[in-house]
């Protein structure tokens, strides 16, 4: 069937133009493209144009558009596995970003119920407490709050406010291993605090992951939550064969 | 330290009351509870003592309320296992509940890009196309979509059409078995239309899995894309030691 070779649309050959500077990274994940009416005068063509290859380019994922705000270049989401060992620092470098973990709050006090349950303290035992925002390359992808039995780990606080890094101030208080068992998963909208550190909208879906880590002996020593955003993070879970299968 | 024997306050003997009905299955998951008004005239008090003893049971995770729609009361979400054998009737039933699918769509056709890539086929091959809603006890739980290579599985769009449950229908076309390797997962806002088959409303967050199954030779046979209602279900992932750790 003989075709007669078609013209590439303008619109088309703005999006492409705009994608491969996306690419360049002249415009980086997180940032405003200029306006509809600034495009149209950049390309010399009306913003019905303009606004049909910014169409297309959301349709792609390559950018979203935020009503009354803009246009703003989308990030790939990170890929996160989670398993055994899960290691923020570890995963992150993983899928070729820059991990980094920003202290919101280290503190001392007695647990909760639900804590207490978890980490099979006494009431009268005491936790520490890590809330904290985890990013990968400067964007903010989870906020979490992490809790330990305070008196297995003397010097904890003051390490995870040093280091910001679960896993080395663990190490740092003797432990060199630990490993999760389960890990549960829902989804819930971002509470207004959450949308702000998280840089989101209040009701945004996030993937919520809670899990316990044991040491190699069994004892808990850490019970997490953390709150992925949910277009920035895929979960990925390996579903390995059971040991005794093989 | 002796105390003085407290008196329970009236608003939280009220929610001890209505948790009590509700435990006793005279106010079930998803009904609406009486007015605010019509309490307050049923336990003879104000209804800022309602609304104390309202906003206690809600806190608890008990009921919910709907501006401008009411109280409703929540069903405990139900847990729903991911690994590498994941068969919904089974997992519902595992929870004490009563499971259900519902079929909105079943047809042939080619496949999309992606599916095509998911499945190993080339462009020319259909897909057998299984779109439908799974229910915990009468409650929507999830959305979901689920692709086959349709030249494998000839009767399998009148097998789904007939017994609603994949499980089953790949059995009869022949499949005994199959295995899932990884489970993908992120949060969504639910579309208008997965609103209206969730009973959620638009925007509400949902808790999304991808995953690809396969037989035991490693050939896929389903490509499946599934979408909790967030506040409904938390998934469970158990972390099995590796097989060749032991």
């Amino acid at each position: 069937m003989a075709r007669t070779p078609a013209r590439t649309p303008v619109w088309k050959s703005i999006a492409a133009t705009l994608e491969g500077e996306i690419a360049q990274g002249l415009y980086r994940a997180g940032e405003k493209l200029p306006t509809e009416a600034a495009l149209a005068a950049r390309f010399g063509v009306n913003r019905h144009t303009v606004r049909r290859a910014l169409g297309a380019m959301a349709e792609a994922g390559v950018v979203r558009s935020r009503r009354g705000s803009g246009v703003f270049v989308e990030a790939p989401p990170t890929e996160y596995p989670i398993g055994r060992r899960v290691r923020f620092h570890q995963n992150i470098r993983a899928s070729g970003r820059l991990p980094e973990k920003r202290v919101l709050r280290v503190e001392t006090r007695p647990p909760t119920e639900a804590e207490a349950a978890a980490l099979g303290l006494a009431p009268e035992a005491l936790v520490v407490v890590y809330e904290g925002l985890s990013l990968s390359s400067g964007t903010p992808i989870a906020h979490f709050t992490s809790t330990f039995p305070a008196a297995r780990f003397p010097g904890l606080a003051a390490r995870l406010a040093e280091t910001s890094s679960v896993t080395e101030a663990l190490r740092l208080e003797g432990l060199a291993d630990y490993i999760r068992a389960e890990t549960r998963l829902t989804a819930e909208r971002a509470s207004p605090t959450q949308a702000l550190h998280l840089r989101l909208r209040e009701g945004d879906p996030l993937l919520k992951t809670t899990g316990l880590n044991r040491d190699l002996e069994g004892h808990p020593v850490e019970h997490g939550e953390t709150w992925f955003a949910g277009d920035r993070v895929v979960l990925t879970v390996a579903h390995d064969a059971p040991a005794e299968a093989q």
